[in-house]
């Protein structure tokens, strides 16, 4: 990487945090010279704009989440199984995320009534998430284990809208309940209402429940596993 | 209403959407006096500081949303169907707002890490609705009409994350789509969840069911209604 480049990749990285805890206006140039130890000609040297930066900020921040909330999900073998595994991962994998929450939801709130630019990117980052989630559950119904009338573009909007609320309301009361509550609740409609009888039949065998028997999971999924043909 | 409250009233009316489409920090002052058509002395006689002014502007856009989402739901009898009713007003009962959507969404993420003023603000209005929403389930199990085992305090949060994400979705995507499945999820989570057998059996007798027949539910929660012995 060459210098120039590897100084706008540094930038890029500690001017997230501020881009995500302040938003774009509250970002102030003060506060970017104060994260980068760089005068304003020093970052500007590397971006046209702070719309630019920002952008870029909010890319990399995105970036971080993403690959947290999927890590190590595709080589879950059970669809549903991985669904829940992201869903999980919401809560359970935030070590290293670039602090203040989660980038999506804060820059949509902040680009809302302004701000195009980011606001592409934040619609653009919601599709990708929605996406994932859609061809994860379209895999299922292919393959048998999501049930055949689950709209998937539907359950992926559902999963990311509740996780994203639940998010919002965790860090305003600085609990983590909230949170927590989102995910055994689609934890349940998951095995409930989206695994097929075929794949819940087998989902007792799988690695995946095997490898976390009973963890964290609330109390109706588990009555749900110790007798699937009710489901 | 002495003269000068009647000016203060009228910033603040004026003031909201500003502080609810921009945020604390995006709240110019040539947008406020553009807004309340006042120069800097005419809005700052009536206030000590933009942070009282954007509380100010807070309370009132939190005001008109609590109403519009209660409103004419305390007379519904049931209050499983009373619960119901108000998921249904964060979608339907949104003419009267204070434009930029849900004002406890945007000053919960825009006080997120900065302006405890404000944050103290969202938090207590988070509360009340948290509030409303348990005291009308823990009603409910007074009257067995909630299921014994539901968390009330649990429920109510479920309920209010999963709202203000689908309104974040909503909003970003320009669709209504994700908000009405976070309510008709709901709907149907309440219905299969929540009530108890007792209020389900008596529940296709009540006056709000026969009032709006089939309206806006979900298959599932149709059909539930169609065979209330199956729930």
């Amino acid at each position: 990487m060459r210098k120039g480049e590897q100084t706008r990749q540094d930038i890029i990285r500690k001017a997230a945090p501020i881009f995500n805890q302040k938003g774009y206006d509250g970002a102030a140039l003060s506060d970017l010279m104060r994260a980068t130890g760089l005068e304003k000609g020093g970052i500007y040297r590397h971006f046209e704009s702070k719309e630019e930066l920002a952008g870029d900020a909010f890319d990399h921040a995105w970036k971080v989440a993403m690959d947290a909330r999927f890590e190590a999900t595709d080589e879950i073998p059970n669809t549903v199984d991985r669904l829940k595994q992201i869903v999980r991962n919401f809560r359970d994998r935030r070590t290293g995320l670039v602090p203040g929450g989660c980038p999506l939801l804060n820059t949509a709130i902040d680009s809302d009534d302004g701000n195009p630019q980011l606001r592409a990117k934040a619609r653009q980052a919601l599709s990708s998430l929605l996406d994932r989630l859609q061809s994860i559950a379209d895999e299922g119904q292919r393959r048998g284990e999501v049930r055949a009338d689950v709209d998937s573009a539907k359950l992926a909007t559902l999963i990311a809208s509740t996780l994203e609320g639940s998010i919002m309301v965790s860090r305003l009361q600085k609990k983590e309940e909230p949170r927590d509550l989102a995910v055994r609740h689609l934890e349940e409609y998951l095995e409930t209402r989206v695994r097929s009888r075929k794949s819940k039949a087998g989902a007792t065998k799988s690695s995946v429940l095997r490898k976390f028997p009973g963890k964290r999971t609330s109390g109706n999924a588990q009555r749900r596993t110790t007798f699937p043909s009710r489901g």
